[in-house]
């Protein structure tokens, strides 16, 4: 199939490990995993920033596989028991809960693990090896202790305890922005783009993920639990800190526009068609659910 | 200091992440896993197959102490409470029963990924691109599903049950042996060795991690208490299918000898001094403890 003709979707798929083998069980309980659903938006910016900058190579898919791979993970080790036991994610058995424990343990690494080894197939997809390179190099960080693990960290050591601003913004800004940063800069490298641009891709996706956040925060007391799926007032009953509880609801509001209009803003710097990406930073602006 | 007169340990600590910010817990828990001892054998394989290959760059630093971190990574996993459930290794608290369990799996998923991270900073200190971007792929592929995490796989499904001669094989190799291979194979690889050394050297690899493994069931059944210094005869206690058990005494002991035999064998097809490799070799067949 040619490249533009695949879903996203079809991509993800294309590069899961065939479930075979004496170690079958833990790459069924990977593939479980990565294909539960999802909105698969991290490797669809990454694919959209490549096209922004004219990328034409193989290369990207990998990565796009790859990206999701370490999103998965992450889910898969959150919802240990060790972590924040849960037994069900998007109407399904968690990974633990299906597989057992130590398959959970076990799935989460091995997702990882093979992002890297899917990202590394990138060096025959590519006539710019020191592109592919640095692409990894940027996974791996965004992904690690001085991004979203570093933020994973910092929430699960916070839990129960009193946040203040600058705690909130760590946390905000690497757990869930430093996997939307990642991705725009990968498309971005991947690409070819220039410094400034890769630089302009990452302050965009910084900025995306801290308004996903806010914006979660505002969802949880201007929501109805029909519109939301889930209950609301539920960072209040917790006591839980958020911007909206640190700064008021106000506040909240002016901070979402602010940080959209700034990403706009990186995009206006940008050649071709933004429109994919201004569109997207609007709904997550706006989002009432 | 002039990378010749760096020790092992001296460039592993060198990589290793600085304790300092929000999320400084995880950092401090992955230093003290890494630092907690160990032989670093990986790590001086590594170097030594560098060397041998007449390798010169920095490049090897940075991957050396990756090894070590995804070692200790998978050490770090395999003592959580859902997998062995070990509060003591080398004598000391393991992560998890020092940080506790949360933090237990967070410094490991993060000792992965940032083994990852600074893998990828090969690529400033070598002019090969091509060579880092392979040894990183080895990296991920020798660690992951059809490597290490593989065996272990099938090690955790297998407890408590038979295993048959073919199982027995795919634990030993994978278990053991994968990052030995993957040690060697990295140090030629990123030295500029031909297509034939790198797979002797991931036959060296494969021999010593398997003679590593029937050696150890040996030892549980000649070796005394004191030498080995933990008790002997826990194998046939817990009723575990090992080499021995499956083909007896005799078949062990010929076994080791023909893989150290088969491996030197390919050393004899090697340019230069391989006798660190030798040496390496001989003790592995005949170590007491």
């Amino acid at each position: 199939m040619k490249s533009e003709n695949k879903t996203t979707e079809d991509i993800i798929r294309a590069w899961l490990p065939e479930e075979k083998g004496l170690q079958k069980t833990v790459i069924e309980a990977m593939n479980y995993s990565v294909l539960a659903g999802g909105k698969r938006i991290r490797p669809t910016l990454m694919r959209e920033a490549y096209r922004l900058f004219g990328g034409e190579e193989e290369v990207i898919e990998p990565f796009m596989a790859a990206m999701e791979m370490i999103h998965t993970y992450s889910l898969v080790h959150d919802d240990l028991p060790a972590m924040d036991n849960d037994t069900l994610r998007r109407g399904k058995p968690t990974t633990w809960s299906k597989y057992g424990e130590d398959m959970g343990i076990l799935a989460g690494d091995s997702l990882l693990t093979f992002a890297f080894e899917t990202a590394a197939k990138g060096f025959s997809l590519s006539a710019y090896p020191e592109r592919t390179g640095r692409a990894i190099a940027v996974l791996a960080e965004k992904a690690g202790i001085y991004g979203m693990a570093g933020g994973q960290v910092v929430d699960v050591e916070k839990t129960g305890h009193p946040v203040n601003a600058e705690e909130l913004d760590f946390i905000y800004r690497l757990k869930t922005g430093a996997l939307l940063e990642a991705s725009l800069m990968i498309g971005a490298i991947l690409a070819g783009a220039g410094e400034e641009a890769i630089l302009s891709m990452e302050k965009i996706g910084r900025n995306a993920g801290l308004a996903f956040q806010i914006r979660d925060d505002i969802l949880d007391v201007i929501s109805t639990e029909e519109e939301l799926g889930k209950p609301i007032g539920s960072d209040a009953r917790n006591e839980k800190t958020t911007y909206v509880t640190l700064f008021g609801m106000e506040a909240a509001l002016a901070e979402t526009s602010r940080l959209t209009a700034e990403a706009i803003a990186e995009l206006d710097k940008m050649p071709g068609d933004t429109g994919f990406f201004r569109d997207f930073l609007k709904k997550l602006e706006n989002r009432t659910k």
